[in-house]
């Protein structure tokens, strides 16, 4: 075995995440006189914005994520490790895990992303889980498979009508490409296939809480957006916040939706990196880091992605996305290079926003450049060539290729597996509330 | 919502089970003037034969397993259902289900399979689990990858030693094919990609009870293939049943191997079907199907594959092996067909063995044709190409196919994702033992 190597101490680096934040801050560092440690308490990079085609059978989950291990593997100052972070020692700059080792750090760097968050009522999550990591992915995709299952099974039109209903909670760029997918996968996907049921009749319904879907786009375009979902067959309602959420369905604004599967893209929640700190977060946990993303009164410390709120200069917040995290990564790897060069410190972060772009079903999409506008087919085109580019490697890229190939011209979709029990969680919370609330609720 | 058809009732024929004897049968009487309903309590046909690839991260779950539904789709006669058969009321001609609903038949046809058997010691299942699912094999996946992570983090020798050590229990072609991919693994696949150990040391064991490895095979093929195992790195034990194992390793016969990871590739035991009709069954719960493949004293019911066991008119015991329960299943179909018809019953069920193959890393295989032997690369070859003929689709073989193509020229294995906590059952098996036991063993 190699032991670890005896020569002079370089400067240390340690990253928390491996994520687009902390990836890009890791291979930015890749020609730098450093040791770098990117710790994930997974052994995996997701690509986030596919994980919805994961979470609906379009996709395997292993087309859109890959161990972050081979990702770095030619990155020789780079070591990775399993283990998941439960806080910081500041004074002795050190990372505490959970394995009980401790990693030293000179520089820290902080990507750890975000959780779904229920706004106060955690309750809800069993019933409505959210997406981000690929165990989240396997469990929405049994939920929605199964329902079909049980619809076909159900002898109550009732209980089939409430196996039949999905809600997607939340108008953002998941929730609008969740319900848009639920909806093909019901109309052109599924009906040859039951016997009992018109799966093409199962209600989809994208609910949000403010006045329009696609908020961060265009109004025209966030109309165009609610037509497309609506001939997809998906039913967009608006103003209508979540109230309650329990089995047997969700309770919006003013109405309850009698729903077995209700799947949460509403709001996150970042890490608890502020709480390793011990320094201030706002409402959504996220630290208010300075304009060169180090944390306030922590130089040597700094934050990225999710874990994070910032504004440009004139005061329009940095979106929540994969290229903001990325160019924040990537400018804190710039700026370690610069301290340890002895340069002047570069200017402070700015992101440039290079676009948005949101897929409606397999055939649609939007694409908002500020000035210039897509919609339709051709931002479709858009849209797929863009993300295939930003998948790693040949072999992903080809692989994504040929599924959306058959997803467009025979309405496959290849990874219906219903696999471990969906349901779990919902049975363990059934199991853990008491009979008097049980019987309250009923 | 459709009704069930109020067209006078058909010969129904109820099919339980979806794996390669079930799905023969279904598809043997797409034709016949029948209502054939298939009760699976998975929704997926799982290509079995290409398992251990899914299990060691060469072939994402959902390239060897495909919904039951979609690949009956065109089969109008045919319902799938998606429940878990708890018995047979034989006097009512009715397969009950867990669901509290009962299937009516008049002709039944068992094709439960098989799942891994321990010999008696069930308590093995939680440190040494078989292949027989697809979460069988992501756990199986997780707790391979997961060890050379925590070698990489052991900083105990002994442990790291430990971490290091596969054993695959059974030199059936399960295990020659889970053996040689570890060790391909370990040497070719993982090098580049850790910093403190160096994985190409990992001892990987094959550990057969009997006298050599492959015994369905040719002499001269099995000893090629032990070679072969061990030019990959694998070492072969022969004569060394398991005696004892737990989250510290296996015992075989005369030794203790320190061993955090053991796979079960060793024996299995048909599922409960003979419980279920109250018939006799043999020590591995196998049903002794008449020569008709109707269960005796049950005209008409037909059980097929690992379900049963069965000699050929010379005595030659059929295999376990898919071929076999195709075959199986496809004459179940005619003699179903035959009997409705009024026609002479067919003669008895002959199987016809079309030769054995089975892949020793990947760029050899050994293939056993009676008279015709190969081995090497052109045995490989045609390995390759009969398995990707037999995968149900054109997408499913040009997927597995370019997986293949990457394995091959770049040692890519691409599906290796780590998911959930693939040692649970290890957690929840030492929960469960009382202290003074795991004093008693340490």
């Amino acid at each position: 075995m190699i032991d670890q190597p005896g020569a002079p101490l370089r400067h240390r680096v340690v990253v928390v995440g491996g994520g687009f934040g902390g990836h890009a801050a890791v291979i930015g560092l890749a020609k730098a006189e450093v040791d770098v440690t990117l710790v994930d308490q997974r052994n995996h990079h997701i690509f986030q914005p596919l994980l919805y085609q994961a979470a609906t059978a379009s996709l395997a989950p292993s087309e859109i994520a890959w161990p972050l291990r081979h990702i770095l593997r030619h990155q020789k100052n780079a070591t990775t490790r399993l283990d998941t972070v439960i806080g910081v020692d500041v004074p002795a700059r050190e990372v505490r895990l959970e394995s009980g080792a401790r990693l030293p750090y000179d520089t820290l760097v902080l990507a750890t992303g975000a959780r779904h968050a229920y706004f106060g009522h955690d309750e809800w999550e069993p019933f409505a889980p959210g997406l981000k990591t690929i165990e989240d992915a396997t469990e929405i995709r049994g939920r929605i498979l199964l329902a079909f299952e049980k619809a076909e099974l159900a002898s109550d039109p009732a209980e089939r009508a409430a196996w039949l209903t999905f809600v997607v909670v939340g108008g953002g760029p998941t929730g609008v490409e969740l319900a848009g997918t639920i909806a093909e996968m019901a109309r052109d996907t599924l009906p040859a296939e039951f016997r009992f049921i018109e799966t093409s009749r199962a209600r989809v319904i994208l609910a949000e809480a403010g006045p329009r879907i696609l908020q961060g786009y265009d109004a025209d375009l966030s109309a165009y957006a609610a037509r497309s979902l609506e001939t997809l067959g998906a039913e967009v309602i608006l103003d209508s916040p979540v109230t309650h959420c329990d089995a047997e369905g969700v309770r919006l604004a003013d109405r309850h939706l009698p729903a077995r599967t209700v799947i949460w893209a509403a709001g996150v929640r970042a890490s608890p990196a502020a709480g390793w700190l011990g320094v201030e977060a706002d409402r959504a946990g996220r630290i208010a880091v300075a304009a060169d993303l180090t944390v306030p009164g922590h130089p040597d410390i700094f934050a990225v992605g999710d874990t994070v709120t910032l504004s440009d200069s004139d005061g329009t917040p940095v979106p929540g996305i994969a290229p903001a995290a990325k160019q924040e990564g990537h400018y804190v790897a710039g700026l370690i290079k610069a301290r340890l060069a002895g340069e002047p410190a570069p200017p402070p972060f700015r992101y440039r926003h290079a676009g948005s772009l949101a897929q409606i079903g397999r055939r649609s999409a939007i694409a908002d450049f500020g000035r210039i506008k897509l919609r339709g087919a051709i931002a479709w085109w858009l849209w797929g060539i863009v993300h295939i580019y930003f998948l790693i490697g040949l072999p992903s890229r080809l692989r994504v290729a040929l599924n959306w190939f058959w997803i467009h011209t025979r309405d496959l979709r290849l990874a219906r597996l219903i696999t471990g029990d969906p349901h779990e969680a919902i049975e363990r919370a059934r199991a853990e509330t008491p009979e008097v609330e049980k019987r309250d609720a009923a």
